[in-house]
């Protein structure tokens, strides 16, 4: 092995992320300490909530004093994979499992698939493949705890998307958290993109209406030929809540929002009463972008009955292999498609992500940084 | 009999509601028609939903067409009491269950404790007490499906407050709504009110920390010193959330919420994560106040795993009768306290309700109409 490849943040974005807020450097190759393992990165995955951690301020913050972004803080290593610690105190940390605090010269931090190289554990063998949370970069040393052995069933491109942590949040935040029935109306939003592909098609297995929402027409159209939505719908209409209205002729049951802001209002008013919303992400913020202020809550929450739900995915991680089997049984079965942007090499990830961010990906978006153990013989 | 003295809309509100607002009428008493009776009032209730009804267009509306609130009115006669018909379409009719439509010369609409004074049904004989929306006025021609017959079990005010819509919507918005463990911390907004003195009393029944927020230091005092609130805090102070962080130093479980706005927003930062959000009541924004936008919302919901759920409390019709029983006991062993304001004569009602949207009241506010049948001989 010689050098290790890492990308660093430059300097925190003030404003929408630029490839400038990063740099490549040639670094060393960690020794893993007690307690951890030496990781190969093979696929990095790009995610929106990626972008949070590099906000040191965001706009849900006050002056409250128990519950600042700080308190995650303190240069602690970064949580928020599987293995997160159940001892660690929710209050003490009320932020730790999503928000990590990135600064300058920090090592980018991603959910990864990588393959154990240097590891003296028997129960995290050399050559297995692991799931964990390894960052921009071609090895890492990572707590054992962090890393989740993967049951290889598919292609490791699925392992990251459809199988990974962006469709185990779309199997938990719709079937969980928003439970549709059959017969009901399900809308999702940033339906493109490598959680609303999912939730869609989950929402159609369940025999739901679906409607998706993108800011593209030709995304939509891909999303109504391709997947099997019953209708698309364009957010950035004039006549936005009019096609909703449009779409939805019985109304809507159930929201699934990555998005946030002036979307999640309208769809608030699109509701039926006893209408559940699950809100998994807020996009429409995330890249310097001013959060809009949701006037009509909670009074349409009152007057609807709504339930607003918040939900991320490592709150359900003991039934994730579960969920797991079930839909790569559904891949295995054709019943759900993976749509996957995988771009060759570690420089690709800021520009990747760059664009995920303002909307360009159509799927499930992934940077390959090394060889597919599984593709090539083992060394 | 006489005459019917009746209070009607002289003109919709411009701003926070005023005396002139209304105008004491002498009407004519009515005959009920097939599938009515005639109620005579003895109690009329004030609550801050009243206000709601006076509005036209509140700030949540937008320009959605399938749910604007003129939806809601026709002319159709008001609905909301407890006999409301299971089979109107909850799509059609979106928002009539608490959304009635006033109009000027329209009696102003309230919750009432009455008489049944003729009738040819024998469920509903004559000198029944019967709870149904028969507003300010003496007498009034009522849907048999809407009067409820009274299983007397206390005073005829705590059967309209505590036993009534008020103690009722406590009820279920706390336990069946938020749902709070013992060693949680419970905090309720509008904590004084009709509601409010209720939730705190309830949360501290199943073993959790009360903490209550008003506007007013003397309120507070009287939460703690009489009703077993563990703490309260005013919410006008310039360190309201450090206030609320000392108070709660195991961080907020439950958020029973009357208020909405800044109050809202500000207790959403406190909530530790899966805290339980019950929106039942929006009272910043009812009296002419612009509302507050939230611009923590969805983010603080994502981040906390926070639920957050209106309530009305005719979901949950077909339970009152337990609930009421419930309560009952409680009072009677002296768990629970009932606090009231009752003013006389129906004039005092328009005062009355200015002063409860104005945070004058302490407890449960009730106008006395007519003679209580049970505490005088029937004629």
């Amino acid at each position: 092995m010689d050098g290790n490849r890492q990308i660093v943040i430059n300097e925190l974005p003030n404003g929408p992320l630029r490839e400038d807020n990063f740099r490549l450097i040639e670094g060393t190759i960690p020794q893993p300490r007690a307690g951890e393992v030496l990781c190969r990165n093979i696929l990095v995955s790009l995610d929106p909530v990626n972008r949070i951690w590099l906000e040191p301020g965001p706009a849900y913050r006050t002056e409250h004093p128990g519950m600042t972004l700080d308190d995650a803080g303190d240069g602690a290593p970064a949580e928020g994979g599987p293995g997160l610690d159940p001892a660690v105190s929710r209050r003490a940390q009320p932020l730790r499992d999503i928000r990590k605090v990135l600064r300058p010269g920090d090592v980018m931090d991603a959910f990864t698939l990588s393959e154990v190289v240097d590891s003296n554990r028997t129960d995290l063998p050399e050559g297995l493949v692991v799931a964990c949370v390894a960052g921009w970069q071609e090895y890492a040393a990572v707590p054992a705890a962090w890393a989740r052995p993967i049951d290889v069933r598919a292609s490791l491109t699925h392992h990251i998307g459809v199988l990974g942590i962006s469709g185990l949040t779309a199997y938990f935040g719709l079937r969980h958290v928003a439970r549709p029935q059959a017969g009901e109306t399900v809308v999702v939003s940033s339906a493109a993109g490598a959680v609303g592909t999912i939730v869609g098609q989950l929402a159609k297995l369940v025999g739901a209406r679906v409607v998706g929402l993108t800011r593209s027409d030709a995304k939509n159209r891909l999303l109504e030929r391709e997947l099997g939505f019953d209708a698309a719908v364009n957010y950035r209409s004039p006549t936005f809540a009019q096609d909703v209205a449009t779409a939805c002729p019985d109304g809507v049951d159930v929201f699934y929002d990555n998005v946030g802001g002036s979307v999640l209002a309208t769809m608030l008013e699109a509701m039926n009463d006893h209408g559940r919303v699950t809100c998994c992400g807020v996009v429409s913020q995330y890249d310097g972008t001013p959060a809009v202020g949701l006037a009509n809550v909670p009074l349409v929450l009152c007057v609807k009955r709504l339930r607003v739900e918040g939900m991320t995915v490592t709150d359900f991680v003991d039934l994730w292999p579960q969920a797991e089997r079930e839909m790569a049984e559904w891949i295995a079965a054709g019943r759900l498609k993976a749509l996957e942007e995988v771009t060759e090499g570690l420089e690709t990830a800021p520009r990747g992500l760059i664009g995920l961010l303002a909307g360009e990906n159509i799927g499930k978006r992934t940077v390959r940084v090394g060889p597919d153990p599984l593709a090539t013989p083992a060394p």
